[in-house]
């Protein structure tokens, strides 16, 4: 008989924050966490099985180990990988993304090669960095089942969109529509000509909140979200929390079937005159399937300039990568 | 030392429901229950008090008794006065809408008499029907502080446009933004100008959802929301679950001081050239203080056409139930 | 793809509680309503349905229909079925068990026809009063499998024991131990030699809680909890908020396959010297299959004497339904 | 007006994760974060701040900065200060529980300092080890309103003790009742006088579970429960997550006043033969006010003799950090 089944891969900083979130929303009757380190993997595990003989905690079965866990799982969460890799010799330097990209395609295509040998039936929900091009390994390089694998995309990004607008406007975020289109990562680019809150334009907030002030043009509201990811990066070392929070959402619409329209990160299909040849973030609908449709909104200039620029970094990361139409299976 | 508590008043389908789902959000330390029939309250009290003893439940100490529960009362929600009266010869005919409003405004009136004899910090939100004139009282009439009176107004309506929406689309209705404005009642009416799905605007939904089908036109939406409560009543008599949710999601609201957009029913100050001479709902902003801003958005001709009509018909249940701004204190 | 999914049979006074509790615990992606009253089972689908669409909401799928909804359902809940039959000429009378027991045999009768001709799979959690002989008739004449049906059982009347203990100790109930055996009615009993505050027992209370006062012998405990049930009745006319929030914590135990200990109602096989020819409650372990395993506790000469008495009342009902060892299959 | 504010000192490994779960249990309108590391606060407080822009989140105010934060605070949790002092030459080493002891009393003199410059009213909840002396230190050094400051004792301790008892009976842990006492840490043991499985006691579950096998004496049960620990550190390399559960989970029993019995460490005043001489874990009813009541539970020879040891070796390290009767104000 079925029982809700999770899968964590990667226990580190992010991957704990999933297990520890995904702990809480009453869904799983099972999680399984894999880890390189397996003793971490055994600590992160055996450490939120003690907290499920707290009052009001479900008792969860809590495991870790291998692959072989994939096998009956509903959903698998990759968070696998390092998320920086800062030079050595001068760790306050710009990490190096090159590095990271061709150390976390290795990364994922090990994940990938793990997950196909046990199940092609799982949702595969993808964190790792640089995470557009990952999305377009693992959704093209292992014939995995349409729409099974995609990326938490700019979810994150696009509620520091949210955050951003409500704050200036000294609201509720939940209060704000919105969203981030392109990579996940410095390119991103919101989509200003579909934000509102309540159906009131973006254009028209200043009507009803004076202190929208300097966030009125579209530069500068890319500038403030992008740096809200930094300033997080900035001052903790890394960004987990609302990273793993966006990630277990997905994982809920999917096992819940909502059909929610999240800004998740697929391979592009027809839209926007790409086909097979990148991948990047755009408003989809999550069902139990996964990926069920994509939606391509319609942009303004400012945003088709800004998401061919996006798709040209990503597509120079996906070479990095060693990854392109050329390998899709 | 503080601790949350939340008052109901009328404990009848709606106030028990507002009851049921006030125990399970994890807010509130005190519950207190105050209906007409003490032996109702006094029950519906100790049957939710028992279930605290069942695993996951939070020790909520619910109580049952006279107006002095609102002394320290964070939030008071009214769900007293029947929500129909019908015709005792002829049961199944339309109920007597002016019956209705005579007898509950004589309710209201005594609630709110009630409730101030012993506070005037706990924000109130009011159920009871005709809600608009029923506001238009207890806002108006007993010198309540501005904005710590308000009613559900078309939260529950545009719940139900969202899910027509969703529906219509095949989606999530949280991932439709959207409201109605007006009367909490048959001349509610969309604000399609506003209504969006991740920014889509309504009349380009289409291109994405072929299943959207009929209801591309304001007077078919505005109908199959109206018939969308109708068809709850017919089928089982009364409606409660989503007009209790929709007072206890904006009790949350203001006791996490949330500052969420909610179609809130309050008497307008100077919007659409109305100033304390009707009240009705429109997007306002929740917070600890209760409606700490209101939205008057920009509507289009038909949007203000059905604006009218609708304070109209408020206007008529007014002077009905003896209230106006000759009334006001 | 499987998603989580409940049926809830008997959309009355407590199937729509259950219903309105099964929408807030996360776990469930589609809810099933059945009513002999078709239209009643489509006004409470539809307006819990249109609760979704507000914030914090699930997108649940909540539909009405027939019995062809049981085939895919992880769990279904009875509720169908009067919960008391007053004397119409003396609507004050004690009301009539005989008929009451005469009556529900009948529907349940026709609830496990209609579910076995849909599923064997399904959990069956059963509500309908008089339970045991529910249990008892549900359970051994419909071939289900072993351990996929019982009843709620004394669940409530335990919740109901620890809430009084838990008053007179002035604490959480949570905090208490103890259950609550024998037939869901006036023949329950407390088993005191097991009722426990943090492993403290019941007869050393009083050294650490001066107000126990007077609940210190058995029968006065007893007549304690069975007169907290008609208080709730005789205030507000039945009860339901308990026993939902009961079904509903035993349904996520299946689901999550918690093995949680509760006291369910299910026919004895070898306990207590019987086997097969009544059903009670006792201590259960509940899980994905439903009750995997009894415990039968060591009981002292008072409980005991109780036992047999509750037995011999609950075989009395069995008479009365015509079910018995010489009906089972 | 007021809303539920908890303040969370110390950003780490535990504070980061009662930041986490304090977002998510529906009770807090604002957190505040301090750490030494104000950067560290910042993101922290930041990263949690977005995600309250994701579906289902509060709008939780979150914020970093110094203790003027506490002034308005209901609950502040501390969880500052280093939690293990590896030996730099050989970090495989026992950690230097004397120099942690050293340290940290000086953390939390700074901390307490800086609390009670702002307020006297918040209930303070300390997790810094070792946490005994802590909490001695914490409640007579700074003349703190009696029960007011407590420490999360043997909660986990606890927990972990019914999930080693549910592992070996193959059941839910929250079906078990029973509590570690003493130290938070190895010299901690299990009152298995109190321990039972609903009411079951302790030395009569093998009748029911076989699998119990070896764990039915108590120096087993105790290695068993303390080494549970040292398997989470030695796998992860702290433990976060049961312990930030632990603490969360007493803030709400405070906030909520649910009177729930709970193993918290706090000053003796009688109990066992000691009066204001040393701090340690016994069940506690937790409420408004902080811990309003002690339960001396009878104990047997040999939690006697443990409870002695434990004593013993606290006063040793109140002795290092130069705490004890005689610094008491």
């Amino acid at each position: 008989m079925h029982t809700n089944k999770l899968v964590v891969i990667g226990a580190g900083h992010v991957g704990s924050y999933v297990l520890a979130d995904a702990m809480k929303i009453g869904l799983f009757a099972e999680i399984g966490v894999i880890d390189i380190l397996e003793n971490v993997a055994f600590g992160e595990a055996l450490d939120q099985a003690q907290a499920t003989a707290l009052p009001y905690m479900s008792n969860i079965k809590v495991t870790s180990g291998g692959y072989e866990q994939c096998v009956d799982a509903d959903v698998i969460v990759v968070a696998a990988g390092p998320s920086v890799i800062p030079d050595p010799d001068d760790p306050k330097a710009e990490p190096d993304r090159t590095l990271l990209t061709t150390t976390n395609c290795q990364v994922i295509r090990e994940v990938m090669a793990g997950i196909v040998r046990h199940t092609t039936e799982a949702i595969v929900i993808l964190i790792t960095n640089p995470l557009d091009t990952m999305v377009y390994i693992a959704e093209n390089e292992f014939g995995y089942p349409r729409g099974r694998v995609f990326g938490t995309g700019t979810m994150l990004d696009s509620a520091r969109l949210r955050k951003v607008v409500a704050d200036a406007c000294g609201i509720d975020p939940k209060s704000v529509t919105g969203f981030m289109m392109g990579e996940h990562g410095s390119t991103a680019f919101p989509v200003l000509s579909h934000v509102n809150v309540a159906g009131i334009p973006f254009a028209d907030l200043g009507r009803h909140f004076e202190a929208l002030g300097d966030i009125r043009d579209p530069e500068t509201v890319k500038a403030r979200v992008i740096s809200a990811a930094y300033d997080v990066f900035n001052g903790k070392g890394w960004t987990n929390a609302g990273i793993a929070q966006s990630a277990v959402t997905m994982a809920r619409a999917v096992l819940l079937d909502e059909r929610s329209v999240f800004p998740a990160c697929t391979t592009l299909r027809g839209q926007y005159g790409h086909d097979g040849d990148v991948a990047l973030s755009m408003p989809c609908l999550l069902g139990r399937e996964g990926i069920v449709k994509q939606l391509p909104v319609g942009l303004n200039s400012w945003e088709a300039e800004k998401l061919a620029e996006s798709i040209a970094f990503i597509q120079s990361a996906m070479r990095d990568a060693g990854t392109g139409p050329d390998k899709a299976v």
